[in-house]
């Protein structure tokens, strides 16, 4: 993948020693995220909307409803910028000013181009949804015509991607570590909870 | 609040039934996420950055290095985008089509200002302390002015945003009620762990 941190706009500047430009870095977040921030510029205006994702080698798939004036834009763009960030825990410091919080992030740019062949979109969608629950595709009633033509993918190359992290204790300036107040780190962690069968019924069953 | 739903950009048109303008809905979203996708234009490229935040009444406060060249974009844009997302969980419907996630999640625009004056950016990173965890700010050394002066502190005015959100069970077309696959929902929590305190001592200590 070509990765340009030359770029200007993408150059990590603030706390590089938190940056890499390494996939090795970046593939796990963008695999271990579920939703992303996809930003646009719609009639000069910064815009940020969250929809769900998948990695699928060097490209990020999106999708949403063929009406979207958002993915028609997206498309059309040179470039979309995409965000993912874990939030992984609060680092609560004995200073104000070295608060923090423990994350993994990833910003990526790339230009989007609309899939259009009806086997391209559903082995897109099909990406979409093993990325959010794996195995779940073989199970599940495929799309049929009418849903795939209701329904617009894109596929943002990647172009351009930074990794960004922090993790562990604060790290207070020695003349605070006095400073009589707890310090350190409370995980925070995305957890799946009991599922709960849909209790959707046959209309007159 | 001014807030307009006429704002072209702005305005809900997918799925509006799942949207909202309304503050009781909104801000309750805004005060219970801890990071956010700030969305600016910077050199004509969208640019998503994930940032710590509090909603301060009618504002979102921000904050980063004084030399961070996205914060000074920001303050001097007519106005950023700024969204927030939680993830509430994972919709698994009987068809592919109707897979979702649950979420709920806010998108604003407004003009940011800079805070110069101390104390209103104390206040202000008091406010981002107390929102990361609340109390802390009354246990902590307060920012001292070298520490103030290398911080940058934004405040953007909330003047237009909506909420989207989706709850339950999948909603299969009926003719699939009777696929032979496990529907429902996962439910997905950012939780807390067990605190860690910090293993940082003094040098020679």
């Amino acid at each position: 993948m070509p990765n340009s941190p030359e770029w200007p706009v993408h150059r990590i500047r603030r706390l590089p020693q938190r940056g890499s430009y390494d996939r090795a870095v970046i593939d796990p977040i963008l695999d271990e995220g579920l939703v992303c921030s996809v930003g646009i510029v719609a009639e000069g205006q910064p815009v940020v909307i969250p929809m769900a994702y998948v990695r699928r080698g060097d490209e990020i798939v999106l999708h949403g409803a063929q009406a979207s004036r958002l993915l028609a834009a997206g498309a059309a763009a040179p470039s979309v910028c995409i965000g993912v960030t874990l939030l992984d825990g609060l680092v609560l410091a004995r200073s104000a000013f070295h608060h923090s919080v423990n994350y993994r992030s990833v910003v990526l740019f790339g230009a989007a181009r609309e899939l259009t062949d009806p086997a391209d979109k559903t082995a897109a969608l099909a990406a979409l949804i093993e990325h959010l629950h794996p195995g779940r595709w073989d199970s599940i009633r495929a799309p049929n015509p009418k849903e795939l033509a209701a329904t617009r993918v894109l596929a943002v190359q990647i172009e351009a991607a930074s990794a960004k992290r922090r993790s562990g204790d604060p790290l207070d300036d020695p003349e605070d570590l006095d400073w009589p107040c707890w310090a350190g780190q409370i995980p925070l962690a995305l957890t799946r909870g009991e599922p709960r069968p849909s209790s959707q019924r046959k209309p007159g069953s």
